[in-house]
């Protein structure tokens, strides 16, 4: 196979961002197998080009082909990207590994940590994956819609693995003129950053509902950065890259667009209707929720202070009236910023 | 004076934000002067409690005095609020010297860069009031549409002086439920993150004037905030006060809310417009163009590589056209994130 020539890919997971990446890659010349589990799906892809229920409007190029097989859309390749809710994660990789004979490199395209675990997906794939089938394990994350994506919008997202040369090799699979990739060696902070965002994206969701305004929303996803970056600093992650694309970048735009599922789901929260409901209305994965479980138990194993998090955390959780616990956030800030900017970088510059 | 209790406070400028601060004032207890030097505005602001020019459809508290005589607004007080744009700050401040006789606090809550001179707020300040009229320079800074905090919607802000009693007065003058005021001792990060944002925000108003969407919205933000931290370290900030509520805080709401004139501009010139038809439309002062053209000059001077700045001044002062800077600039960006991130703190670090 020539490393730099057109390659066989499986995209598992057929919702809109494994669509929208089947794109690029398809737009790449490469060959693109669409896996998915729902047959109605899987030939309106083949038949009609379009996936009308995650990317409305969009034309999908003819080198996507829907796989309804799984063993079929795995055979005879080395490169699997993983778009599936963080939830079925485990059950479809059990079925992967009886599936192939080779070592595969599996790309994840998702965000989440596993609650209970406390598992980065990247650690969640090493375990369910015996090493012999098993060669890399790259993750692609950063700001980037779907929807955008898919209408060719400049986007950029970095790409992180603990063999930096399968990281490049997935910068080059990917990368073209309107979707920027870049690499970055630090695999713990961009999976943390990836994930522990979408707790901020429903906090601000909240904020948003309860009609409070910008600077209320700018307040709290500054505190909102502080707080995941004190965490992620704590699990080993470098504080520069909740910085960069993965932290800000992807902070910044799940939190100001109507596009994301987290903020959406925040903003029914503060607008009154309880998470069973939100839950329900949605009809779409909200990791949000199980990330906050997850960090609220990794605050305390890490025994750090993330106010928001635990404030989150009873509010899906425990039933906590919503406005009272925002305005307890908000009255309860430290009155020295520099106190709790300090924190973040603290533990990282003492070692 | 009891330091606890109401005092005598004059805001010079009514302007949005001037009028929005003077209402907190007033909330507060405090005797509030607002001076400004349209008759017509005054005798509004003292007959109908309204400044319907730049916070339409809001009630004044009766705690607010409208002064069309600075001699007047000055007398017999020790704290000044200066909310005047920095174009027009050292002619006003060559007034205020001669009108008093003891020392005061000056308050200013502008944000900008003093092109040529390339000096902070702060700094002007210093240079135009002797030091025998002068008791301390505070800024007020942080992410604070001004409309908003005329609503009473909640908001966070940071003062931040080289005395910090200074400050912590201030933070006591303005604090309330609503209006929550947070200390920080690095001055120059704090003034250097308000001026240099409204860069970002110009260049954010342009992507989304060309259509470029939230994704390419949210790169630009997270590389505008590695270059505006990189060049404040070398000025001698505080990296961390760039991951602050003037730094990130004010970024994000500058970048992402359509109040923004700063965006509103870069908005116009994305569709097309030219910088002098963008300014004759705007009627309100563009503080990111004059900031712009200050940074240029200080990347040249401290040796700094700002490619988000050189790019937006080349539109701006040489006609140079937007859409193929921004697509130079997506396409040019570093394939190495860790690069560009390593850059902010690395100086630093090496100290």
């Amino acid at each position: 196979m020539n490393p730099n020539g057109e390659k066989k890919v499986a995209v598992i997971g057929a919702g809109s961002w494994g669509t929208a990446l089947a794109m690029v890659l398809a737009d790449n010349g490469h060959e693109v197998r669409l896996w998915g589990h729902k047959h109605e799906q899987i030939s309106e892809i083949n038949e009609k080009h379009t996936n009308n229920k995650y990317l409305p409007g969009v034309t999908l190029p003819s080198g996507i082909t829907g796989y309804s097989s799984l063993e079929a859309a795995l055979e005879g390749l080395r490169i699997i990207i993983l778009a599936v809710p963080t939830k079925a994660m485990r059950e479809v990789l059990g079925k992967v590994r009886t599936l192939i004979s080779d070592a595969v490199t599996i790309v994840h395209v998702s965000k989440g940590i596993e609650p209970d675990t406390l598992l980065r997906i990247s650690e969640m794939i090493e375990e369910e994956m015996p090493d012999e089938l098993l060669s890399d394990v790259v993750v692609l994350s950063g700001p980037s819609h779907a929807e955008e994506v898919s209408l060719k919008h400049p986007t950029t997202v970095t790409v992180s693995s603990s063999n930096m040369e399968a990281a490049e090799e997935i910068q080059d699979l990917f990368i073209n003129q309107n979707f920027r990739v870049y690499t970055n060696p630090d695999l713990t902070g961009v999976e943390l950053g990836g994930a522990l965002k979408n707790i901020i994206a429903l906090a601000a969701g909240i904020t948003d509902g309860l009609g409070y305004g910008d600077n209320a929303k700018a307040a709290l996803i500054t505190r909102g950065l502080a707080e995941i970056a004190r965490l992620g600093t704590k699990m080993g992650a470098n504080p520069l890259t909740f910085s960069g694309l993965t932290g800000i970048g992807d902070l910044i735009v799940t939190c100001t667009s109507v596009h994301s599922r987290n903020w959406r789901a925040g903003n029914m929260l503060g607008k009154g209707q309880r998470l069973d409901e939100v839950l329900a209305n949605m009809g779409m994965v909200v990791e949000g929720v199980r990330t906050t479980k997850a960090a609220y138990q990794l605050a305390r194993k890490y025994d750090v202070d993330m106010p928001i998090t635990n404030a989150l955390y009873d509010v899906l959780f425990n039933g906590t009236n919503v406005k009272s616990s925002v305005d307890t956030l908000m009255s309860r800030m430290k009155t020295n910023e520099m106190e709790d900017l300090i924190n973040i970088l603290g533990e990282r510059l003492n070692d």
